[in-house]
């Protein structure tokens, strides 16, 4: 059971200007000898599961630092689709950096990595207490973001010439690919950057992370949409509601939004394929509701039901993400073809709600997670780490090495209470055979 | 590291109804053997931490029950002062029971453990889908609640009377000492009940529950109150906006409310005393904050600074809990006395939320735990468990006897993350020696 | 400057068992000599204006009643498309008609007009407090709701059959229409039956209606979707946000929601027709305004910009509205094309909230005026008025000939206060020629 | 049926800037000879109502201005407690001068009438885009308020040497006493300053003013409040909600969340007195609601029921506002003694929300309704009008001269459909003769 490894820029040599943990009675410091298990269940039929021995190191302030805070600069960067929680973000690092580390220059850069390049950017921003003591009331990123990255001699040129050594990499997979390769090349010159990444995917698909900020918050405003939902599909003879919500590769949204609300009968996610046609397909499952309850509600996540198109050759957006087919609009469309055809019209909504559930602030839930995020950064940069991203895991915070997220995407794991929970409570089977009667 | 055993109604004998884990691949049943980590921080020089050891059942739904479901009736009771999400567990305790076990006969108790005695309380109601179907999209519980207990052998008498093998108890350390009683009762007399309790705190201080329902919810409304206290502090010349808020013995509201709100000066908990006078003490870093920035917000939870007041008689509320002296006026008194004294007068705007922030529905996440809690509670029941209550525990649902619940309470760490945050976010140093400048 | 004459059943006969305007020191019942002005402008110039002699009967209670309270049966009916405030107006009608006024028997008709025709609908049922008394929590109609209208003979024999003698039938013109149908088959059978409609329009676009319940909530969740548009907008480089609402014929909501957020550049409605290209089109307006401020916000209403389609066979829903073209996607691809054309792409995220602004429930300004719309369709209903609906009218509630109302919709007057402070607040010239710099 | 007429600082003599109104078809720009009427209301056996013949002059914009817009100057007061929508005033007020109008200085003055004195205050800020642009989405007043009155000559003085010709007074009729000294001060020295006003008063209780912002959002809140003391009551056996809204001489909070929320069984305000004791007291008419129906709702206006205080010396605050004695604590008081007097004691939860209601932004209708306010207080004062207030007149906005509010408030009409509707909602008598049963 050893120690996940993170990478250092070199020994400590500061001492902490924080104050306050050397005054509490047992200590605030966070020792390099504490680890955090990323598994909490213990078999105890068989003591060798590989994942259980996975240990990370927490996250927390240390006592020593590797930078001097009355010499260093600190940049901040904001990537990819907008989520509930960036600005949150964005204020915790300043106010951390600033008024607890004493870190006096702090630069905000514009509309993602674009703003590291002259050539194609805005000019970054000097953030003060004055432009930012307000943003965490406002959804999306006061900083902007945009898509794409640059190439990583130009950005590190950009943070060299302006003497940055603490980099904060607020995005998602793209985004930490991006933050290893300004570590890469900073690294070869060997310039002192702490890299740290803050994992920001609305899906919540990032490994080792057990919840990454913004989810609850589009979790809330989906169930808002899926109480709308099921109002319409109550109000008229025979309706049907059809929701989708985001989730490209991961259900988190869709699943959370079904056990908030309750008034789900049917939730696709990509993590678990389905039939339409046939005796066990979905269309049949629906039927059978139809008939015994007069009304449905159906939540998609965006990437569900991707094997029902005919294949085509591969797209993908800037951030290099696949682009999707439109399930909801295939879906709308056989689902009111079948009941046509059974000669029992029904009346279908279907609702699209798209950017309302993104765009919004955090709510209380991730304003709190983001602060705390934002604060264990700034902790990490602060001691020389870099290289890695923070997570939170079980009830505490770890460094996680940005490689080892970039291995696999985090699912929802259909063996797992969540999506036991899910199927419990729409009466849906896994695969349509027996919906609650 | 052995796993804390939990008290049996005896062997499983009858099949679980619960169709879809069968149909699980890799199967949904959680096997006996599994068990969940209360800690998850590993010391690399020390491994003998007595509380590391700790490792709870995993809660979930088991392949065989003790009960035939065809022939188990159930009863559930919400006692003590309301809290966001009663109704979202006793809903989803009916679904659970009657669509996913099929267990036809549920009782709703009235009014707390008075309706367990037909001398004092209202006749039970028996629950239906029409009846239930939309209680969780309301605050407060449908069945009633009150303080305080009733004779063990009068509850068993009623219990058994109506031939009811399930008790679902949702309430505080009170209701699980009631919860007990009856089991021991129950036991006594040999008859086959099984007591699982929930925890409700909105407070959040029940030991080994990682997080007690309505707490985020309270933690959201309270942050709203004090997004407006800094209104009402910024908009007038020399504005303080002081807001009380729950948290007898322990700070989690006010301390969440804090992190997600990042516009609180002071903080004020239970677990940290502090002093009014002298030079490290409250007024006078009030004064430092005031005269550098010319407002401030102060938040206390109602059990704060409770040694500022003169020692008198005890007294107790019908749940047995100790009557606190109202902190509120007081230091609203002594601040407004000290800046008048000092011929520099502050406009304190004083708010008392009160009920508002335990009488909403239940946000997205208590309303996602809820379903969990509920749905976990039937599982461990069904399968003749007892005198267990179940707690979220890390990332996932663990068996905890509740006889280790009354030991102690659970409280704000003042060396953990949790803390450390507020002290970051606030500026206050802990004993408000060097509040930010 | 005539009144408006209203028809009446007959003679009254009854006196009300309202107890409280008995008691009030300057009596509470309306006497029959009230009139209410449509028009409160006063041309110091000319003193003939046409539309200025209009004076309605005033709404309210009457102290002599045509029905016998005891012996009256009420029936409420919903129709059309779901308005915020639905549930409101049938539960104030039911207690108005059962509280105050003591009529025992009120049936609530399902699923619109179609539940006047046995051979279609659902069986109507008979209302009582308990099913009443939290719909006003909710969106949507607990009624349920459907377009289209059934053979006045038919309906009338449902009502004749079980005694109804007050008719509620809350609505749109269509349904205003179908009212008119049952009064004149009642009238032509000598059956006294006293309808009265309460105008139901989430367009705000019956005539003579100061503001139809649902318009101030749409206009709320609208306002809640631009602001998430612009927080999109000014998130991405060059970012546009795009939203239609609702709002066929009339803008109320477009200008309602603009005017409340403040955050639109262009607000494009059905009454004030634009062109796409040339000099002073909307596409050269918003290329000025991207290039001078880098990011833009447009509301669209779903009727403004038909002219721009091809023409096409008319087609009609159930409700007899024509089917409109889709504006927002020729929109947004317009705008795509024209700046891709220019060689300067935007990135244009388009919301079309569609069922999410009209499910929701009411807000409290709504709330209020359906209440009272309610309660004053039981005053006239139970004072033999008939064939007439019931509108807010300046600050007061007046009588209106449901014959009136056919004859034209309300529209956005392009010379008044609101459509004026549209223009100022977006900055849009009224053909785009010269927008804000 | 004369005009009243307004004060004006002298011919016009430019042209209005504003392009809009030219291009309108029908004309935009308001023609000095229309008037809007007070009342509505037609009485057909009389017509010489007194208050019928009021009629005031229409709102909105001139052609032809008496000030030069490239030479003007303006400054903006916000004075009094918080009210939501002040902030959107402000910034309305900055967009029309700032581009409709194109006068480019516009002072903000902080914290009321103080800062108008540069003894007291703290100087006045310039305002531009950056600084207003979102301040509509936050509650209180970014440039403060406070209490209280200064010397007119100060007060002009500093105004004088700024060049200050536009001036816009935002409060209560205490500000607007202070607005018309300012005006008879420049007046006196012949220096032409036209003073405008803009009511604010969140009790609703201003002369000529058909409804004042900021009271709709505080009857959205205290409508939440009362629901969740709706929900104490029901979840406590005998269980009664009290709630003490805003409101010191005027019911319009307390009858408007009535009459939103429909679950308050009485509603006391300040122009309906009303006894405890007796017969046909409250607690007895609580007596049988209690008995009845097991829990009840209470909502009080803060000024109500003032005569059940034992005389005493008048106290007033910094506005002139007589100090109230608090009705709250004794209604409570008074409630909890007669119950256990008759030995069936209840369960009493009192909420005070307080600042709750009125230091959130305004909602939507109030956010539309201070947009027009502003704009058309612009229009007035561009035009030379002086020494009025813009006042929402039925479905428009008049110029009301300041004089005329200050001779009596606003209150409910005790015989108006409001009043009525309250009965109507909450079942009370009156004088709580016979409540529903």
């Amino acid at each position: 059971m050893p120690l996940i490894p993170i990478e250092s820029l070199g020994p400590s040599t500061f001492t902490s200007p924080l104050r306050y943990p050397i005054e509490l009675k047992h200590g605030g410091f966070v020792p390099d000898h504490l680890g955090i298990r990323h598994s909490t269940e213990v078999d105890f039929n068989s003591t060798d599961g590989k994942d259980l021995n996975l240990v990370f190191e927490k996250a927390g302030p240390r006592a020593k630092l590797f930078f001097n805070p009355s010499e260093a600069s600190a940049a901040i960067v904001t990537c990819g689709g907008l989520c509930p929680g960036l600005n949150n973000v964005i204020r915790s690092l300043y106010y951390e950096l600033y008024f607890n580390y004493k870190v006096a220059q702090i630069l905000g850069i514009r509309h993602g990595f674009q703003g590291l390049n002259p050539e194609q950017g805005m000019p970054p921003v000097w953030l003060d207490r004055k432009v930012v003591s307000q943003i965490h009331n406002d959804g999306g990123t006061f900083l902007g973001t945009s898509r794409g990255s640059q190439d990583p001699k130009v950005m590190v040129d950009f943070l060299q010439v302006r003497g940055i050594n603490l980099f904060f990499g607020i995005g998602g997979d793209g985004t930490q690919r991006g933050n290893q390769a300004i570590h890469n090349e900073a690294k070869r010159r060997g310039y002192p950057l702490a890299v740290v990444g803050i994992p920001k995917t609305i899906d919540n698909d990032i490994q080792y992370c057990d919840r990454s900020f913004g989810l609850m918050t589009a979790i809330d405003k989906a169930r808002e949409v899926i109480r709308l939902a099921h109002t319409e599909a109550t109000g008229n003879p025979r309706g049907i509601g059809l929701v989708k919500v985001m989730g490209r590769e991961a259900g988190f949204i869709a699943c959370g939004a079904t056990l908030a609300s309750q008034e789900v009968n049917f939730t696709l996610i990509p993590e678990s394929p389905f039939d339409l046609d046939g005796e066990y397909g979905l269309l049949k499952a629906l039927e059978h509701r139809m008939n015994d309850r007069g009304h449905a509600v159906i939540v998609i996540a965006e990437g569900a039901g991707q094997d029902l198109f005919e294949p085509s050759e591969d797209k993908f957006d800037a951030s290099g993400n696949h682009l999707l087919s439109d399930i909801g609009p295939l879906l709308k469309g056989r689902i009111l073809e079948h009941f046509n055809r059974i000669g029992e019209p029904v009346d279908l909504k279907y609702i699209d709600p798209s950017y309302i559930v993104r765009s919004v602030p955090a709510n209380s839930e991730d304003a709190l997670l983001c602060d705390a995020l934002a604060r264990r950064a700034v902790d990490a940069a602060m001691s020389g780490r870099t290289n890695l991203f923070i997570a939170p895991m079980n009830s505490s915070f770890a460094h996680v090495p940005i490689t080892m997220t970039l291995d696999a995407k985090r699912r929802v794991a259909l063996d797992g209470w969540f999506w036991n929970s899910v199927i419990s409570a729409t009466g849906q089977a896994p695969q349509f055979r027996n919906p609650r009667s």
